[in-house]
């Protein structure tokens, strides 16, 4: 049994842009040298989300539409009157999809389906540079 | 400390059917021979749910109604115009609740409340079968 | 490798309170002796909340608020044509966000973002005595 961790960082536009991960975190897995176990990924800070999707140019229109129509931009937030920063919906979509997955390993990487990707939603309304930390744990 | 993994399988209708999964994965962990940990459970694929609720035909009505209502099936999607297959809020559905989820595991055991089940919810349109990865680590 | 489990117990009002669990978390970590790996957050019951936000007075108003909204409060889900415990909405809303989080673990503690905390929500309507089972797996 072993635990490995690494973080890796890409830079988002803060036009609710969507990424996929994967390939990363598949990198990452390899690097861990763990064959069987989970994989958990986690975004420091209030507001991105990290789920799974299939991630083809569709749903990547979808995904953001749907949840500002859900948690709509607005300035009646207890957050905006406090901050004014613009991004009370922002956190509000991160607390609702949350921050992070855990992920099924074998083989030595993600044992997902052929059409499930892991992404990563920047629902801020500025760009970031984000920081995503990856722990693998297994044998 | 050890990792034990198993995948159980079976068949949706399609027609929004809600699995109480938690019998099985009790079974695996009683194999696994861990006491103390947590127990991973995963959808593969990105049109299934898995979290948990109070397993019983109230709620079984309820889940599938607010998430039709919060994400309805409309051909307005990306998704639809790309695919023409009928399940874009299928997708999103599976996005916002999420695939997975992580439980305790105390005395060999799933570590849940009494009125607490773990269950998957077929958000697809269509019969799948469904592989469940459930990864057990303690000691 | 080793695995560190702890239970926290705190009183909730019913009314749509949240707790910054953070602190308590940590504690646990510390006592567990643990440096790197993940840590497990899992509330027992089907009716609770757990996941991430930046805790501070305005969204400890717009959370609840945005949660009533998605899933209002009603005596016509079929929850409540059974029991009649004015709480469907309740069980709905925390199997929507999720009952339980995993968070990174760095130099013994937690590692989110400075405004990113863990916190219970309750989305009962009555008062709780809050079981939190906390599992530190790491090295």
């Amino acid at each position: 049994m072993a635990v490995f961790r690494e973080i890796f960082t890409f830079n988002t536009t803060g036009r609710q842009d969507m990424h996929d991960i994967t390939a990363e975190i598949n990198a990452i897995i390899a690097r861990s040298g763990i064959r069987t176990g989970i994989c958990h990924v986690f975004n420091i800070g209030s507001t991105g989300i990290i789920s799974t999707i299939e991630f083809e140019p569709g749903l990547e229109d979808d995904f953001p539409r749907i949840l500002q129509a859900l948690i709509p931009p607005s300035n009646l937030y207890g957050h905006e009157q406090a901050w004014h920063d613009g991004n009370g919906h922002s956190h509000l979509q991160s607390t609702l999809v949350g921050p992070e997955i855990t992920l099924p390993v074998d083989n030595g990487k993600l044992d997902c389906g052929v059409w499930q990707q892991v992404f990563h939603y920047e629902a801020d309304i500025k760009p970031h540079q984000r920081d995503i930390v990856v722990t693998v744990i297994g044998e």
